[in-house]
C-alpha cells in the first residue's frame, strides 16, 4: 500500500535500543536467539545435536531480512514456518523447534521481549534517579515557597521538591525492580500447557523435560517459569508489567506538571536546546513541551493500562485469542511510551532553569504570611497578650492580602504594619530578624535531599553504566 | 532507521479507505483540500485571488511526496511551513495560508480526519446493519433454547437473538448520527480563540471573518462550528467521538462474543473462507479467530476511551499541548481499530453457520424443563391438584436434571416420567402436543425480527451505497 | 451491624433530589410509580381492574417503610415479592404485578431511576450555564493575558476565557440532551424478550402487549422503548449515559482547573462562604477547596465510565447477570458524582472573584511582548527597514525576558529599550500608542461572550424552572 | 435526612472485618491506636508523658460515638478538633496530636488503614488458595477436554484446570505480599513534609525527630517510611495497592469465568448453599450467580483502578486536595470490592460440583479428534503411508464434524470409519487402544497439581491462622 501509516510512538519519541526490541528485526532476532537456546538445551539433556550446528545457526542470528521471510509465508501461509525455514536455511540446517508448539515459541518470545524492555526501562531509570539526584543537591539549600492548594504554605528548598518527586521515582523503580526479579515466563509446555509434546520428545521422561525447561531460563536470563499453565500465560501478568511501566512514570509526570506550574510563574523553565530560541513571533515564550509531552504520554500509558486490565481475569478454559490483537498494540506502544517518557524527561533534566531571583521575588512576597505563627510566639514571649497578638496578625494579614490583591500596594507590608502596632510590641529589627531566620528555615529539608542522593547513588553503583546513560536528541 | 516499526492496527487491520484518512499522505491531501477551501472562501468574500490559482492549487492536491517534504522541514525546521512550501511550488502559487495561524490549520485539518473517519465508520455501520437483518431474517422461526446465566431459559428464534445484538447495534449507529450530524469545527479563530487574526486580514470587519468560517465549513461539509473557543476546541469532544466509536463496537461485541459461546455448543460457527480449511493437525477445530479478534478490538477501544477520557476537563487556560501526543495516538489509532472490528464483524456476518440439527438437539434436551409452567397449567385444567401437580413436577425435574448429569440417562426423559404419574393425569399425547406447541412459541420474537429488518430498510434507503458495501479479505 | 458504611457521595455531595432518586426509599417510590402505570395501561386496555383500585395504590406510593420491607423479605426470601406484599397490603387490594416477570419490573424501574437522574441532572446543568454565561457578560471587556502552554501569549478577556468553558459546557449540555430524547425503555418483554408473557395475559394478541408498553412509557414520560431485546437491555446504553455525565462535567471540570491556576497567580480565587475566613495560622491562603473536588469528582466519573465500559459488548445470549453488582455501585454513584460535582460547581460560580488590579499587573508585564508583531508593522509602515527592525525586536525582547528572569529588571521594560533603538524610529507615545490600543484588542472576545449569553438564555428560555435553581449549602 | 444512602458493597458484599476497617468507628478506632502511637514514642524519646496517661488512652480506645463527635464537630467546625476533644475527654488528659499537624495524622491514618486492608486481603487470599490447592487435587487424574478458542484441542485433568487459575492467583498473592512487605508510611513530616513542626518540637533536634517516626511505625507494624515527602504521600502508592487487588481478583475472576462457561455445558456447577433449591418454575436452573458477582466486582476493581491511576502523577506542588474526594470512594470501596469477591470466591470453592459424567461424556465426543496425530504416528509405525494416511485422517475427521453438526451421526464415530480404512491399516482394537492410552495421557498436568498443592502448603504453614479461614454466609 502506498498509503503506509508508521508507529507514531516509534518513529517519534522511543529510541532506538527500545525500537529494537520491539521491531519485526528485533522480534526475529530474539526468536533466533531463544530457538538456540532451546537447541543448547536440548544438546546439554542429551538430544543429538551435531556438531557446528548450534554455531551456524548462532553465526546468522543477525542476518535478518523481513521481506524475505514474508516471501516465504506467501507460499507456507503459516508465519511460524515460514521463519523457520528462513532461519534454517541461513544456517544450513534442519534443528530447530523439535517438541515445540507455536505457543512454545510465541509466548516465550513475546515474554523475552517484555524482560528486555523492563531492563531497558530500568536503564533509563536509573539515569532518570541520577539526574533528579543532581538537580536535587545543586539547589538543597535555596529557599523556595512550598504551595499547598497551589498556594502559598511553608518554606521549603527547591533542592527539596526535586528529591519529593525523585522519592516518588524512587517507589515506582523499586516496584518495576520487583516485577524484573519475579518475572516468570511460560517456558515450554505445549498446547494446552500438560507438557505432553515435551515430555514425548524425551520418551516420557518428565524431569528432562521440566530440567530442560529451567536451562533455557538460564541461557536467556529469565528468572523463573511458571508451572502450571494453560496454552498461555495468565494475562495479568502483562497487567502487572503495564502497571509497573505508569508507576515508573508517575515520578516524573508528578515533576512535570509541577514545572508546568512553575514555568507559568516563571520561577524555572525546561529550557531550551542548545541552539534553540523562541519564536520569532514571540521570543519571550519559552513553553513547556517537553513537559507536557511527559504528561501527555503518562495519559497514554495509562490507556494501555486500561487495555491489559481488560484482559485480566477473563481466561476461557486453557486460553484463547482473544488478547491476541490487545497484546500486539498494547505491549509495544507501553514500552515504547515509557521510552518516549524517560528520553524526554531526561532531556529536561538536562536542560531545566530555575530562575533564582523570582523563587527569592517569590519568597519575600509570601514569607511575612508564612511566618505569621513564628510571629506571634514571639510577640508573646515578648510580653505581648497573646488574644490581643493573633487579632492584630490576623487583622493585618487578611488587610494587606486584601491590598496585594486590589493593588492597594503592590509590596508585601505586612512586618511594617505589624511593627507599626503596639498590641505586638515587636521592633522593625526584631521582625527581620524573623524573616531572615525563617525564611533558611526549611526543617529537614536539605538533609532529605543528601538521603534521597545517597540512595540514588547506591542504585547507580549498582548499575554504573546505566547511570552514565545520555539521553539523545529529542523531538 | 533500519528497525522501523509500522503501525499495527492499520498494517493488520484496517482498511485501505480508513487508512488513506489518517496516513501522512491523507493528512496532507486533507490539509490542501482545507487550503483550497479556506482560499475559495476568501476569493468570495472579496479577498484578491487571481484567476487560475485555485485551479492550480486544486490539481496537485493529489501529487503528495512525503520524503520531499521531510527534506524541505529539515532545512526550514518548521513542518508547517515546509508543506506550505511543497504546496505552493507544485502549484506554482503563493496564496495558500493567509491570515491563518498554526492552529487554525491543524485543529481543522485533525477535525477533517475524524469527521470523515466517522462517515468510514458510518458507511460500515450501515453494512453491518444489513448483514445482521439478514441473518436474522434467515433464522427468524428456527427455535432456540434461549439461556439467561448462560443456562436454557426459554424458547426464543435464533433470528430474535440476532437481532437482539441487532437492536444494540442500532442504539451504536443512531448514538454515532448524532455525533455526525453535531459534530463542530474549532473553526478560524486565530493563536487563542479571539479570532483577532482573522478580522484584521479583513480590516477590522468581525463579520466578514465570521463569514468566512462559514464558507469554509459549507465547502468541507462539516455541519457547525464552534464559537467560543480557545487555542484548541475542547478535548471532551474528542472523548464524545471515541465512546461513539466504543458504542457502534458494542452490538458487534456482544453478538461475537455469543457467537464464541455458541461455537463451544457447536451450535453455530464464524465458519470458514471460501477455501479455508481447519489445520492439519486438528481438521474438526474451527477456531472462532474473528469472533475473538472484535472482542479484542473492542478492549482496545476501550483504552483508547481512557486516554480520550483522560484529556477531557483537563483544559489550562486557553490550551496546552500535554493532549497532543494522546491526540496523535488515540485519534487515528481508535479509527483504525473499529474500522479493522467492523470490517472483521462484516466477514464473519459473511460467512457465520448455524448448525439446526445441534439447535434442535440442544432444544429437546431442555424443552421439557422449560415448558413445566404450562404443563402444570394443562394437568390443572384436566383435573390435576395445583399442589400435588407442582410436586410432582418439581420432583421429576430434579431428579431428570440430576440424572442427565450424573449420565443415568443420557436424554431427557422428563415427559416420560410426567406422563406415567398419575398425579399429573396427563396422557403421553397431551404431554407430546405441549411440546409440539411450545416449540415453536417464541412470543414476538418472529415479529421482531421483521421490525429489525424494516427498520435496517430505512436505514440502507438512506445510504444504499454503504448497505452495498463488501468487505475485502481479512488476515 | 454496628459499624454500618454510608455512601459518601451521597452523604457528603450530593443533594437531596439525586440521593431521592438512589435511597432505597426513592427506588420503592418509582417502582410503584411503574406498577401503578402498569395497572392504568393495563385498565384502558380493558384487564379488569375494579373501580378504586388505581386510586388506592396511588395513595400509598409515599407510604415506605424500608424496615418493614425487609421484614417480609426474611419471610418470604424473595425480595420483589416482598415488595409486592407490602404495596398491596398497603393499598388493600391485590391486583399489580400482574403478567410481569421480575426483569419486567427492575430492568424498567431502574431505566426510570437513570431517566430522572439525567432530567436532574438536565436542571442543574441549565443552571450551571446560567452562571457562567453571568460571570462571562460581568467581565465581558475586561483585558486578560491568554497563556498557551501555561505562558503569555495574546490578549484575551476574562469573560471570553468564561464562556469558552461555557462552550465546552454547552456541548455537553447538547450531548446530554441528545441522550434524554432519545432514551430506550426496555419495556414490557418477559424473561428472554419475547413478550411471551405479555402475549399470553392478552390471550395471545400481540397486538395489544405492545400497546401496553407504549401506554406504561407515556404515563411515565419515557420517549420510546426498545423492540428486540433479551432478558435485558443492551448494557451499552449505560455507557452513553455514563459517558454524557463525563461529557457534562468536562466543562466544569476545565474552568475549575483554570481556577486553580489563575488562583496560584492571585489573579482569581472560588472565594469564601458568607462568613468564613483562612485558617486563623494562614489567613492569607484561599484555598481552592471546592475547585479541586470538581476535578476530583470528574476523575471519579472517569472511574464509572470504564466500569460502564467494561460491561458494553459483554453480553452472553439473552443476558445474565455479571453486570448487577456493576450496576448497583456504577449507576448511582456516577449519578451521585455529578451531581455533588454540579452542585459544588455552582457555589463555585456564586462565590468567586477576579482580582482586577492583579489581571492589569499581569498584563502590563507581558503586554510588550504580546505585541512585537504589531510593533513590527509600524515601524516598518513608520520607514524602518524589516529586516534589521525584526532583528532589534527579538533582541531586545530576549534581553528583557532574561533580565526579568535575573532580577535586574522588575518590569517590563522593553518598549522603552525599543523607543531608545534607533532601528525601530518609533517614539516612546507611538510605542505607546501601540500598547494602549493593543491592550483592548482582543478581537472577537466580547462578541463571543455576548453570542454565548444569548444561547445560554435560549435554554433558560425552555426551563425556566432550572435556571432558577440555587445550589444549598455545600461541605 | 430520611433518605440515607448506604454503602452497597459494605452492604451487600463486605464482611465485617473489612467494614471494620473502613467504616466511621473503625477509623476512629485506628486514628487513636495511632495517637497513642505517637504518644509512646514521644515518652520513649524523653517528652514527658505522665505516668498513666497512655494507658488511660489506651483504656478508651474502643469507646467510639460518632454521634457524639459530630456534635463537637458542629461546635468547633473542625473535624479533627474534635476528635481530639472526644478522645481526651474519654481518657481525662490532653496529651496526644503534640507537635503533629493535620496531614500527619489523617496520611498516616488512612495509610494504617490501607495497610490493614492490604492483611485482611492476604488473609483471604490464603485460604482461596488453600481451597483452590484442595479442589485441583479431588481431580487431579479426571481427564478433560482442554480447550482452546473454547473448542476441544488436547487431553487435561480437571484438577490442572484448577491449578493453572490458582498457579495465576499465585502471581497475585506474590505481588500483593511485595506491596505489603515495602509499604511505606508517610510519617511524621509536618505541612509540607520538612519535618520543621516536629523539628521544633524537639528543639531543633532532627535524629530525634526522625527516631520518633521509626518507633511510630515500630507500633503499628508499618515496615517503612518515606523520606522526602511534600503534603501527601505520592498518589502513584494508592495505584500501586488498587493494581495488587486488581491482581489478587484475576486468578478468581478467570475461573469463575471457565466455571460459567462449563455450567452451560453442565460440566460443573458452583452449586447451591445447603438446603438451597433452583427456583420453583425451572428447578432445572442452577445459576452461576456467585461466579457472574466474582466477574462483575472485578470490573468494579478496575473501575477504582482507573479512578487510582487518574491520581497518580499529577500532584502540583507539594500537593493539593483534588485526590481528597477520590480517596474517600476509591480506597474503601476498592477494599470493600475484593473483599466482596474473595468471600464470594470461596463459597463458591466450597460449593462448586464436578459432573464427572458429563465430564466424560464431553471426552468421548471429542477424543477421536485429538487424537489423530497419535493415530497417524501408530499408522505409519505399522506400515502405512504417511501421506495416504493423513489424507484418510483429514478425509475422515472433518466428515464425522461434519455429521456431528448436521445431525447425521449423534456420536463420534471417527474411530469405526479410520478402522474400516485400509490406508490406515490399523484394526479396531488397535486405535481403541490407542484412546484408552490417549484419554489419561494429561503429560505433567497431575504432578503441576501436585506442585502447586506443594507451594500452597509453604503459604499456609506461613499464615496457619488465614489457611483456616471459612467464610460467612453471603447473600
Amino acid at each position: 500500500m502506498s498509503d503506509a501509516i508508521s508507529n507514531v510512538l516509534a518513529e517519534r519519541y522511543a529510541t532506538a535500543s527500545m525500537c529494537g526490541i520491539w521491531s519485526p528485526e528485533g522480534k526475529v532476532r530474539l526468536e533466533r536467539e531463544y530457538w538456540v537456546a532451546v537447541l543448547k538445551a536440548q544438546r546439554d539433556l542429551g538430544q543429538s545435536v551435531p556438531d557446528g550446528v548450534i554455531e551456524a545457526y548462532e553465526a546468522v542470528i543477525d542476518q535478518v531480512d523481513v521481506a524475505a521471510i514474508m516471501r516465504r509465508e506467501r507460499v507456507t501461509r503459516h508465519d511460524v514456518k515460514a521463519r523457520i525455514e528462513e532461519f534454517c536455511e541461513l544456517a544450513g540446517h534442519e534443528h530447530i523447534h523439535k517438541g515445540m508448539t507455536s505457543r512454545d515459541l510465541t509466548e516465550n518470545v513475546e515474554q523475552l521481549q517484555v524482560f528486555r524492555g523492563l531492563l531497558e526501562v530500568r536503564k533509563k531509570m536509573v539515569a532518570v534517579l541520577g539526574g533528579m539526584a543532581r538537580r536535587a543537591s545543586e539547589t538543597r539549600d535555596m529557599p523556595l515557597t512550598a504551595r499547598t492548594h497551589n498556594v502559598a504554605a511553608q518554606v521549603t528548598t527547591v533542592g527539596k521538591r526535586w528529591a519529593m518527586f525523585g522519592e516518588e521515582t524512587m517507589l515506582g523503580f523499586e516496584a518495576l525492580e520487583s516485577v524484573i526479579a519475579s518475572y516468570p515466563a511460560r517456558g515450554l509446555k505445549g498446547a494446552v500447557g500438560t507438557r505432553m509434546d515435551q515430555i514425548s520428545l524425551f520418551g516420557g521422561d518428565a524431569a528432562m523435560a521440566k530440567d530442560l525447561e529451567q536451562r533455557i531460563l538460564h541461557h536467556l536470563g529469565l528468572p523463573r517459569s511458571l508451572d502450571a499453565v494453560g496454552q498461555v500465560y495468565p494475562r495479568s501478568l502483562d497487567m502487572q508489567v503495564v502497571a509497573a511501566l505508569c508507576g515508573a512514570a508517575s515520578g516524573p509526570s508528578s515533576f512535570a506538571r509541577t514545572l508546568r506550574l512553575m514555568a507559568g510563574q516563571e520561577l524555572a523553565s525546561e529550557g531550551f536546546a542548545k541552539g534553540q530560541v523562541g519564536s520569532s513571533a514571540m521570543p519571550h515564550k519559552m513553553n513547556s513541551r517537553s513537559c507536557e509531552r511527559v504528561n501527555g504520554l503518562h495519559v497514554i500509558l495509562k490507556g494501555y493500562l486500561a487495555m491489559a486490565a481488560g484482559l485480566a481475569g477473563d481466561q476461557w478454559n486453557e486460553g484463547d485469542v482473544s488478547c491476541s490483537v490487545v497484546r500486539r498494540v498494547m505491549l509495544p506502544d507501553a514500552f515504547l511510551a515509557i521510552d518516549g517518557l524517560l528520553e524526554t524527561f531526561l532531556t529536561i533534566l538536562d536542560q531545566m532553569e530555575v530562575f533564582g531571583a523570582v523563587v527569592e521575588q517569590e519568597l519575600m512576597r509570601y514569607l511575612p504570611f508564612l511566618l505569621t505563627t513564628t510571629v506571634l510566639m514571639e510577640a508573646v514571649k515578648n510580653g505581648a497578650g497573646r488574644e490581643a497578638a493573633h487579632e492584630a496578625i490576623k487583622l493585618h494579614a487578611v488587610a494587606v492580602a486584601k491590598d496585594l490583591r486590589t493593588g492597594a500596594v503592590s509590596q508585601n507590608d505586612l512586618l511594617a504594619r505589624l511593627a507599626a502596632d503596639p498590641a505586638m510590641g515587636l521592633s522593625a529589627e526584631a521582625l527581620d530578624a524573623i524573616v531572615a531566620q525563617g525564611r533558611i528555615n526549611a526543617g529537614d529539608a536539605p538533609a532529605q535531599v543528601d538521603d534521597f542522593a545517597r540512595r540514588v547513588k547506591l542504585v547507580a553503583d549498582r548499575f554504573p553504566e546505566a547511570a552514565a546513560y545520555q539521553p539523545g536528541a529529542i523531538l
